[in-house]
């Protein structure tokens, strides 16, 4: 949202900050898997600098914090089926973004002469935040990532190699995923990550990604179809039918949206 | 805080509204438990028109959202010493206190000629608020539960008989109860809820009394010591000294504050 030289126009996004609730925003850990890793949606705020920053937002007036949730998560993913759960709020004394985002202004934070009106719009948006954590877990198949008018890109990042993040966002991270673990199974959270359809072993990979551990095969495919969560579709072809693995989808997300 | 005619110096109070993040509260669900019941804390703004609302309070811009919790639920208890936990937010649009507010002062929201400083500090209390939701266990026998200046009156109340409370403050309570029982092994949260000694037999009705089930006593002593949590301190001297149940203290508890 701002280059190195912050103008009228590219704050242009912040005057909506009148329609805003003060000091309270969103970070969403948008969370996606594929080839047997659990990625992460992140945001670069700025090439040369590598400034990362969890996809963020702030309250309108008019909108529930789950509804400001959503509409900043669908911004960046352009998908509107996703599993959303609220996980924390992180809310320390002076906690701000202002160093941040002063670097990300090449220090116009501290010159003098600014237009007040601009100074302003900076003071709003660099005061003291309380921000309520959500996090998404999205079939990353159907999401191409979309850069916010505040990011030079944006791209899914493995879990294990984030880079650093503002403020408390790795904090943020790691609170969403240890969430996400202890709610893998009563929640059936596994199947808003997976495909359409897909085979029993591609279920167990994702849970042995999940919890970093073996899974059993009788047992575990046992345990998942008493969920009595899926629906089993078809034979895959394979060419030897008699190997082919059956292919299952959890109809539950493909209608509830 | 206000009488059915507000005045200038009842709305003192409401002055510090400056120094507090805006739109944004903190409602806190204080749990005890005593003779074989679990207890909420509940205020009553208006004994006649029977009003009742969580203890809740504002955020100081220099203090962390859970210094504010503590600072209410200390204000209310008298006590420093319980187990606190953020539970969730609370952000519908359109959240207000507006129409029990207009209950609680008579109707004076509507009437003209309000003086507008008392009028300005009204709206700023009436807003959209956002409001995120604690949790305290507290050893209910150590507390004296104290009335803000704006409770006629406080009482701990069984959670099966709650009153209506305002907005969704009854959601609130069902919330922070079953997060308690989601949460009630892995934390050694029970712990919390009893005095500083008691015996194994005491801590098996709590776990009967959160769970609505029997427990089978040898199992469940065993599981308790397993959690090597518990110090045994002495005999219960009963008169009949081979029949004297253990005590038992949590001293993670009486020492970690």
């Amino acid at each position: 949202m701002l280059s190195e030289t912050p103008d009228r126009s590219s704050l242009e996004s912040l005057r909506e900050g009148q329609n805003f609730i003060q000091q309270l925003s969103i970070d969403c850990v948008i969370v996606g898997y594929e080839a047997n890793e659990v990625k992460v949606l992140v945001p670069n705020l700025n090439v040369g600098k590598r400034i990362y920053a969890l996809p963020s937002g702030f309250i309108r007036q008019e909108e529930s914090i789950e509804g400001a949730a959503r509409r900043i998560i669908e911004d960046r993913t352009g998908i509107t089926d996703f599993y959303l759960h609220q996980f924390g709020v992180y809310g320390a004394a002076g906690r701000t973004n202002r160093p941040y985002f002063n670097r990300l202004i090449g220090g116009a934070l501290e010159r003098q002469g600014l237009n007040p009106h601009i100074t302003q719009e900076l003071e709003w948006i660099t005061r003291r935040f309380v921000s309520i954590g959500y996090y998404a877990l999205v079939d990353l198949t159907a999401v191409t990532p979309r850069k916010s008018p505040s990011d030079t890109s944006i791209r899914w990042t493995e879990v294990d190699v984030l880079p650093d993040l503002i403020m408390d966002h790795n904090q943020m991270i790691a609170d969403a995923l240890s969430t996400i673990r202890l709610q893998f199974d009563e929640g059936r959270l596994a199947f808003y990550l997976l495909p359409e359809q897909f085979t029993m072993k591609e279920v167990k990979r994702l849970y042995e990604t999940v919890f970093q551990r073996p899974f059993a095969r009788n047992n575990f495919q046992k345990k998942i179809l008493d969920l009595d969560a899926l629906e089993r579709v078809s034979k895959k072809f394979t060419g030897a039918s008699n190997r082919a693995p059956y292919l299952y989808r959890f109809p539950r997300r493909w209608t509830a949206y």
